[in-house]
């Protein structure tokens, strides 16, 4: 794999510094990462500069980076930076704060998955409520050519990435640990999974341990990479409810699942549909809706033409000839007519079907 | 007690036709009740004083009601028609549907009880989930001098009523039988209990028995009473929800419980939080606060001097002498902040108390 300088000294910088610092981020976006570097090898008089050099006078970083290449190519870990192919463009909504790199490990193309993916977060110690709707509407979701992305924690992570493999449906853990961990060691036979049938992803070098941290700033790339995000089971004041705040700073659909009022676990959901704060759901088709409402306003999706995956181009094949209804195609492509529709309207705005007498036919466009 | 022959004509009324027929309400309305009898007494041929003539001329309706005021007078009923001080004028919100009278059995002061109340409805058939919530939601709003109003049935009903009469607080049941019947017969403890320390109160003659069409009809008696209705647990195309939309019709705040995705019983709360159709609650806390949004919405109030009750009298009287905090004036009579700001907020649409630099004072009109 061609790998540029710039994407390099981005690898050293990400290892050098923690993700998420508004700092560093910002100083790549105005000197770019080269620069950065030969700037931070210099004593600077420069306030800011000189703080994040003596960090990256104490080590030689980009030949830690070199090393990790080597050990990601061993591995199977692709690195995917802004500019290259797999980058999803969605993370650029975090401006300073995006990642600079992302290590992935597992099959799964993080731009095409992330285009068409509902980000589901929740509690750890989740309830079995909880652990049961998160597994029915992550199948559900799968079912009908959503990637599910969550964190690969236990409770509603695990449930939720389960319930997505269950139906062999895409699905992306964004880890606070290494890409290449099993982080926690509980969740093994899930990260075994994930690496051969779906994706791993993460900021942090391959072999890191996570912490406090590391967790917290992990959400934010859940928030920014799927244009819906549901909770399904959280406590007030917790980690999966900041997500929603990161999600919500962004613009992204926001989905609660309502619980017991009695149960401490479903409060958090509970508070934010109370409050406007979140749409409730019950269900996959619930938040398929949410989408379908919201397709209109298109800086909730970053659809291109080269990010269309498998059932984009099955309802296209079954519209390619002449005019077919909706009905028609959700029967062939076994989904609901609401799924079917709101993936239609996806499309639509792609350019890649329109809206006939008859139903929905395929574009000039979508042949080529 | 002094009983108008317009009073009894609308008793013998109310016993010879079904509660809420809207074509006996306009009637009523048209001509009043003494001389729509006359009308009713001679072959008439207007359609529908003949289709109803004939039903008036089956019996002797009116020595009918002279009995049952008998029998009203030895079982302690009282019969509560417009014009009589205990009526509530929330149910002229009902227009042509209003009751014709209504017959009490107990001692609460409806008109008083209901300027202060919230509707609770629910399945019969509840769970124990539902049952804790109503219980504990009515004890709350009890404890905070608010009459729960609920239909005296099986389930969500029974439990409602329970809670508020544990924390002896004001509770009326709406029946759909005879005001002074236990129906169903395994509410009769409950029943004995609203005899004598809250009301039963309806529409259908002493001793009748209900019906499927009166359970229905009883349902907009609840709905029109309370400011405010909170649906506990109901499935989808329930009766309680058919209270629900009585209740928006006339224009009342609506509040759903909200439950597991997983329990049909939740279904149709979660379905009316969902659409816009009822506001999250969880507690008595939530609902006060919907009445304390709402309170600047004069029409959901029919609050008069008259109707103070004796926890609008305690809060008076904390503020009678000189302007205090509402915090201090919460301490003082047991309530939270919320709930005292909210009853201020009544008394002081009233003119009984006013805000100052230093909090709330009672003012001259309190002192009358």
């Amino acid at each position: 794999m061609a790998f540029s300088d710039e994407q390099l000294s981005r690898l050293a910088l990400s290892a050098a510094f923690e993700p998420g610092d508004e700092s560093i981020g910002g100083l790549v976006a105005e000197f770019g990462a080269i620069e950065l570097i030969d700037r931070l090898r210099i004593e600077s008089s420069e306030h800011d500069l000189s703080r994040f050099g003596r960090r990256w006078q104490s080590r030689d970083w980009l030949q830690d980076a070199v090393a990790e290449l080597d050990q990601a190519a061993d591995q199977g870990v692709e690195i995917i930076s802004p500019g290259t192919p797999g980058w999803p463009t969605q993370l650029d909504d975090l401006h300073e704060r995006a990642p600079l790199v992302l290590r992935k490990k597992g099959p799964l193309n993080l731009r095409q998955a992330a285009s068409r993916s509902v980000g589901v977060v929740g509690a750890r110690a989740a309830t079995q409520y909880g652990i049961w709707v998160a597994e029915e509407m992550c199948a559900q979701l799968a079912s009908e050519g959503w990637c599910v992305i969550s964190g690969g924690a236990m409770g509603i992570d695990a449930a939720s990435h389960r319930g997505a493999l269950a139906l062999a449906g895409p699905t992306v853990a964004v880890s606070a640990a290494g890409a290449n961990l099993a982080v926690p060691a509980s969740n093994h036979s899930l990260f075994a999974r994930l690496f051969t049938e779906g994706a791993v992803i993460s900021e942090v070098p391959l072999g890191a341990n996570p912490n406090r941290r590391r967790f917290l700033v992990r959400n934010r790339v859940i928030a920014a990479l799927a244009p819906v995000v549901v909770v399904v089971e959280a406590a007030l004041r917790s980690g999966a409810l900041s997500t929603m705040r990161e999600a919500d700073a962004m613009g992204r659909i926001l989905c609660a699942v309502p619980g017991p009022t009695t149960s401490a676990l479903s409060a958090g959901c509970n508070e934010l549909i109370r409050n406007g704060g979140a749409m409730l759901v019950r269900n996959a088709d619930d938040v398929i809706g949410e989408v379908l409402r919201a397709s209109d306003s298109p800086e909730c999706f970053a659809q291109s033409t080269e990010s269309i995956n498998l059932f984009e181009q099955r309802v296209i094949d079954l519209c390619a000839v002449r005019s077919v209804s909706v009905a028609h195609i959700a029967q062939g492509v076994g989904v609901s007519v609401d799924a079917c529709t709101a993936t239609l309207h996806l499309l639509e705005r792609s350019g890649l079907v329109v809206r006939t007498v008859k139903g929905w036919r395929a574009t000039n466009k979508a042949h080529r």
